[in-house]
C-alpha cells in the first residue's frame, strides 16, 4: 500500500462547557486528502484544491504535522500530500485540524502504525501551532480518535475517548464573516470568578456523564459555558437569536464551534436536528448573513479511509 | 412502622478537583440515629451521644433539616430524633451532613416517601447552612444517593449519580487539629487563572470518565486539585508528607477532605489502602500529632436501615 485516500472530519471543539479540553468530531464535513508514499524523502504538498493555501511544506499545517511525525522515524521513505480543502479555513470547525490530523494518519498507517493515537496527536499539534501559534489538541484529538474527545492533560499529553451516544446529531452554521483564533482568544479575561469556574466545571462533569449514561436531557442541561461564551459571543452576529432559536425547536444545547464564528446546535435525533437547520437559516437570512450549514451525526470513528 | 433505626454515613467532598461539586460515602464512618414518629408535632432532639452538640431543634443542624422537609408536608405527625455521633464535627468528612441526611431520610421513610431524594437533598442543605452559613450539597448529596455525586447544578439543584467502581478503597486520616469551614472558604481567592481552571475541569472530566470506565489508572490521573489544595492545604500540618507517602505506597490519589483536616487517599483495592493507612499514620507519628483514621470502601448505598 503506497497511497490512501482519507476523509478527514471537521470537528467541534469546546462543546461549550469545555472550552480547551472537549471536541467531538462530524461525519458530513471534513477534508479529503491523498497522502503518497515516495522513494524521495521529506515531505510535498503537491497538490490543494478547494482552498488557496500555501504548498509550501513549511507554511502548511499539514506539511508541518507530516514533518514532526518523520523527524521521530528513520523512515527511508518521503511523502506527497494532495488536499481537497472542504472546510473553510477560519470557520471554528477544525479546518487546520482535519488537514494536520489527516496527514500524519495517513502516514502513520503507511508506515505500518509505528506511533499510538495519542502520538498522532502530538505531531498534529504542530499543524494548530503554525496555525493560530497555539498548539491545542481540542480539534485534531477528536479527529483522531472520532467521537467525543478530552484532553485531560497537556503535560503529559492525556487524551480520553469519551461514549458517544447513537442519537446525537450536530447542526453547525458557519456565518461568512471573519473571526481570527487569536483575536478570540486575546479578548478571554486571563482569570475567571471562581463560583464561575465551579459551575463550568459542574457542567463538564454533567456533560461526560450524561455521555456516558446517554441521558440526553442532562447533556442538554450541561451544555452552558459561563466563562467563554458571554465573552466570544458579541463578536458573532446574532449569536443570542440562533442560540434561542435553536433551543425553541428542541436543541438540547447550542454554542459556539471552537473559537468561532460557528456555532452548533446538538440535538437528539436527525428530525431536531433539521428542525435547527431551518431555526438557525431563518436568523441569517432575517438578518442578511450569508452562510454555510451543515448538520451530522456525531463521528465516532473519526479519519477514514474512502 | 413508627421507628428507625438508620447508618448515616460520613462522606468525603471536593475530592480533589471537584471543588464544591463531587463528592462520595464512605461505609465504615457514620452517624447511629433513632428517629420515631411521634403524636406530637413538631421535631424534638431526644437524645445526642458521643458529642456535646445542642440539644434545640432550631440549633442542630438534624433538626432544622427535619424542621425544612415537615415544612412542605401536611404530616399529622411529628417526630424524635435521637443521634449517636460518632463521626466528629469539624473533621471534614462530613458530621454535620450526616445528621441532616439521616434526619430527612428516616422521616421521609417513616411518612412513605413523599419526597425525592434530590428533594432530600435540599432540605439537608438546610442543616448544612445552619453548620458552615453555606447551604452547600456536597456531603448531604453523597450522604443520600450513595457512591460519588455530582452536584451539576444548584439553581435548579441537579444531583447526579455517578457509576462507583467495586474496587475503589478511601483511606481518611483526621489529624486533631481544628481548621473551621468557614475559614477555610475565607482563604481562597474570589478568582482563578483561567489556566488553572481549564486544567481543573480537564481533571474533573477524567475523573468522571475514569469512574464510568472504572479506569483506575485514569482515575488515579485526575485526582489533582490546582485550586483549592495549594492554598488550603497551607492550613493542614504535615499535608504534603502525608500526599506524597500515600502516593509513594500506590494510593491512586490524595486530596483535602472537604475542608480539612481530613486528608484522604484513593487506592484501587483494600491490600493498598491498608498501606496506605501505615504511610499516613508514621508521617503524624513523626510530627506528633494525634489522629483517628479509617479505610472504607466507597458506600454505594448511602443511608441504611441497622
Amino acid at each position: 500500500m503506497n497511497e490512501l485516500k482519507i476523509f478527514s472530519p471537521a470537528t467541534i471543539a469546546n462543546v461549550s462547557c469545555g472550552y480547551d479540553v472537549l471536541g467531538l468530531a462530524l461525519d458530513t464535513i471534513g477534508d479529503e486528502m491523498i497522502i503518497r508514499r515516495v522513494a524521495k524523502k521529506g515531505v510535498t504538498i503537491t497538490k490543494i484544491t478547494g482552498q488557496d493555501l500555501p504548498l509550501e511544506t513549511h507554511k502548511n499545517v499539514a506539511g508541518v504535522a507530516a514533518l514532526a511525525l518523520l523527524a521521530e522515524t528513520d523512515s527511508e521513505f518521503g511523502f506527497e500530500i494532495e488536499i481537497d480543502k472542504r472546510i473553510k479555513p477560519g470557520s471554528g470547525i477544525g479546518s487546520s485540524a482535519a488537514s494536520s490530523a489527516g496527514a500524519v494518519w495517513a502516514i502513520n498507517e503507511l508506515l505500518g502504525k509505528p506511533f499510538s493515537v495519542t502520538d498522532l496527536v502530538r505531531f498534529a499539534m504542530e499543524g494548530e501551532r503554525l496555525a493560530s501559534g497555539v498548539a491545542h489538541a481540542d480539534n485534531v484529538a477528536p479527529a483522531l480518535f472520532g467521537g467525543f474527545t478530552l484532553v485531560r492533560s497537556y503535560e503529559p499529553l492525556d487524551i480520553i475517548s469519551i461514549n458517544t451516544p447513537d442519537q446525537l446529531y450536530a447542526t453547525v452554521i458557519h456565518p461568512q464573516i471573519e473571526v481570527k483564533t487569536s483575536d478570540a482568544r486575546e479578548i478571554l479575561k486571563t482569570t475567571v470568578p471562581l463560583k464561575d469556574a465551579i459551575k463550568q466545571w459542574g457542567n463538564v462533569g454533567g456533560l461526560i456523564s450524561g455521555l456516558y449514561t446517554e441521558d440526553y436531557e442532562l447533556i442538554g442541561r450541561s451544555l452552558e459555558d459561563y466563562i467563554i461564551e458571554p465573552i466570544r459571543s458579541i463578536l458573532i452576529p446574532a449569536f443570542d437569536a440562533v442560540k434561542q432559536q435553536s433551543l425553541n425547536v428542541g436543541a438540547l444545547g447550542c454554542g459556539i464551534s471552537g473559537s468561532g464564528p460557528s456555532i452548533f446546535a446538538l440535538s437528539k435525533g436527525e428530525e431536531t436536528a433539521l428542525k435547527v437547520v431551518d431555526a438557525m437559516k431563518s436568523v441569517y437570512k432575517k438578518v442578511g448573513i450569508d452562510y454555510d450549514i451543515h448538520i451530522s451525526k456525531i463521528n465516532k470513528q473519526g479519519i477514514k479511509i474512502i
